[in-house]
């Protein structure tokens, strides 16, 4: 198993009777996910997709990532939300939050479109300057609005650098099947384009073309990713919670939530962490927040936040708990040296592995934090190999599924997205939102 | 005044008797932050920093900077909780979150010993292959573990490279005045030191050497950032909290959080504010979160984070309220281009600045988030300069210091943060922690 799920620092707060408690249920609301029988079933494509994906595409996907890391120095991705973090964070996790400031043989990977800021969007335009540039864009409907700007922007800058020809070959659209402004336009002028499937939402397509063309660029084994979501579907096939880690934590979590625990903290110890936190919260987050109710995710990397919000955690409102997420083998080894000036006085630990005292805060923050009344969770991944990843990545989907089922939601939709783009579009001007218009610049004043 | 409070966004919520309810506290605790009748006041350092500084120090550290600037590549900078995240959060808000990417002619800013990564490590020491380097190390005690360790290894680096003489002119120390085993090896070894004041806390300290020396030697004004704190002292004296902004705000995060709105979301609309953010959750949650109380700081990045947590906000648990940093010249133009094909449907917005889109996705948002139920504090700043971030980080420390008097807490301890050190000493076998080392080794069993 690549990814282990361990209670053993939740504290004493739950249990084994709690579990039991809630075993029919969890029983229940997996039975739910796979027989299709709940809310949101027509969004349940990323159940198979780890064994049913096509595989004709995937392949396209692979020599598409070889064309590019070939011919160009600089990779830029547009795309929001699901279309943005699965990505950046399977890139950061695997390969480092410095990707583009470390030497290697494949292109600079930047994400752009996810936000409508003006010096965001010129800097990259310098920073693309005098290099070689593939687009990826990646819209269902090709119309969100941060996305479709940039690629305004980038898909004239190629035009004018490459000419039509040239800019044909560069960019590529991974879009909706066959309906959609951009599919018919992409095909229109010759773009090799990608599936944003009808059945998986946004931020659970990570393993489409979605995610999979960029990571693949980045020189990581998407096979692998993969085979790892793959085994992870086949592990977690039992519907006994005490046989299936999904269901436990699945289950842990609803029951922590109920006891008033309604903040969920993600805790890395590595910086790579960081967007694969930020992946989950958008996962949990938009799945479960809803109706009014809804965990909140929330998220650090330790030990740095344990010198910002470490105070908070180990002292502030009862109201939290923590997911921590450990990879067993850093794969890297980094031995602290001997100093013979000893003016920090850590010559005690000289000549040991950095990462066995990472590991040791983790065990003394686990300890800390129960003794202030945090329960946690620890999630144990083996390593940061696309195989680990895809295992997790199914974990926490999968989990999350469930997990919504047993608040009483519907995980699979996100109806309160639409709130500020409806009042965005009215303030615009744009055609069709006139009344709205007139509405909200009343209550301007 | 470059920072404007604005509660237009809070929704019916509070009322003007609330406020005035409140008055006659809030001038109690700004009154307790002035004389110094609080709780925690030998840490008040920070209230007449911004007028009495040490001028002498202050030209060194320009003077430090200018040599750095002109014998480096990259400037690495070790610290931890407020010896980094002021620093970084300045000089990606006046310059980029992108700085070391871009072309300029001031060094690359890494930051590090802020974790216990091996891998952080290992890349960092791979990107300084070939570069010259200066250093600065930041820890009042010098045996902050995280740092220490890291400055082990840049020390070694640094003699290896540029032998001891070499080294000694591009290591600075930023430390305690005279204590400590850092000053005392610092001095031992000729190493230029700056002062981290006994009376000016870690998450307080951006405007001592401890921020000033890394944000002055990546090309920003640091005399700038004086006077607009220098101005905001000035602007935020009176104690009527009709008349204080600073007063005004502390009051409402204490209202609503009386009201149940235990957790406040720090938002910005650029990326160049995430770490700005990450500074601020540590200021207000390493003040304010202890005895089991004090609000959750959390932080998002619109529009990016609508298509994440978005939906969280507009309607998930209604235990939230929003403050929103609004910069009112963005300082980069960008006119969307008209574009033949239309294929987005966006030619309606051809020819506007991406800022307007940008500040009416701000006002559709508050708008959204009102009607959802979430109340919302408006905080504009003028624009990016180093005397408006001054302004700003007055304000908010301020602010801090009063809201935190107005909970009932010291707001400039942080007992918590032991906790986890404590059990790691023990569990790694520091000299004096045997006792607690058995202890918790057996509960690991």
């Amino acid at each position: 198993m690549a990814v282990k799920y361990n209670t053993d620092f939740l504290g004493d707060v739950i249990s084994k009777d709690e579990w039991k408690a809630m075993a029919p249920f969890t029983k229940e609301a997996f039975r739910m996910v796979k027989k299709g029988s709940g809310a949101g079933n027509d969004f349940l494509g990323w159940v198979s997709l780890p064994d049913d994906y096509d595989k004709e595409e995937f392949a396209r996907i692979e020599a598409a990532a070889e064309r590019i890391k070939g011919s160009c120095d600089i990779f830029v991705v547009l795309g929001i939300g699901g279309s943005y973090l699965g990505a950046r964070a399977a890139i950061e996790f695997v390969k480092s939050p410095l990707y583009n400031n470390l030497k290697k043989d494949t292109p600079d990977v930047y994400f752009a479109g996810n936000n409508i800021s003006p010096t965001a969007l010129t800097e990259l335009l310098s920073i693309c300057e005098g290099k070689d540039i593939c687009v990826n864009v990646i819209s269902k409907s090709g119309t969100t609005t941060e996305t479709a700007i940039a690629f305004r922007v980038f898909k004239k800058l190629l035009t004018d650098r490459y000419g039509v020809e040239g800019a044909r070959s560069r960019i590529f659209a991974t879009t909706d099947r066959a309906r959609g402004t951009l599919k018919q336009y992409a095909d229109e002028c010759g773009f090799e384009t990608f599936v944003v499937p009808d059945d998986v939402g946004g931020r659970f397509s990570v393993l489409t073309a979605v995610g999979l063309l960029p990571i693949a660029v980045a020189g990581i084994d998407i096979k692998e990713l993969m085979r790892g979501a793959s085994e992870a579907r086949a592990a977690y096939s039992s519907e006994n919670l005490f046989k299936n880690d999904v269901l436990k934590y699945a289950a842990t979590r609803n029951i922590l939530y109920r006891r008033g625990k309604s903040v969920e903290i993600m805790v890395g110890y590595e910086p790579y962490m960081l967007m694969l936190n930020e992946w989950w919260k958008q996962l949990y987050g938009e799945s479960e927040g809803k109706e009014n109710k809804g965990i909140l995710p929330a998220s650090v990397v330790f030990s740095t936040d344990l010198h910002s919000l470490g105070q908070y955690i180990q002292e502030g409102r009862r109201d939290l708990f923590e997911t921590v997420l450990s990879v067993k083998n850093p794969g890297a080894s980094f031995v602290i040296p001997e100093d013979d000036a000893n003016v920090d006085g850590l010559n005690f630990l000289a000549g040991k592995e950095l990462d066995e005292v990472n590991k040791t805060a983790m065990i003394a923050t686990l300890f800390a934090h129960n003794d202030g009344g945090v329960p946690n969770n620890l999630i144990e991944i083996s390593d940061r190999s696309p195989y680990s990843l895809g295992y997790l990545i199914y974990f926490f989907e999968l989990a999350c599924a469930v997990s919504g089922y047993l608040l009483g939601v519907n995980p699979f939709n996100q109806p309160g997205v639409e709130s500020y783009k409806k009042n965005m579009f009215a303030l615009l001007g744009k055609p069709g939102y006139e009344q709205e218009g007139k509405i909200l610049r009343k209550r301007m004043k």
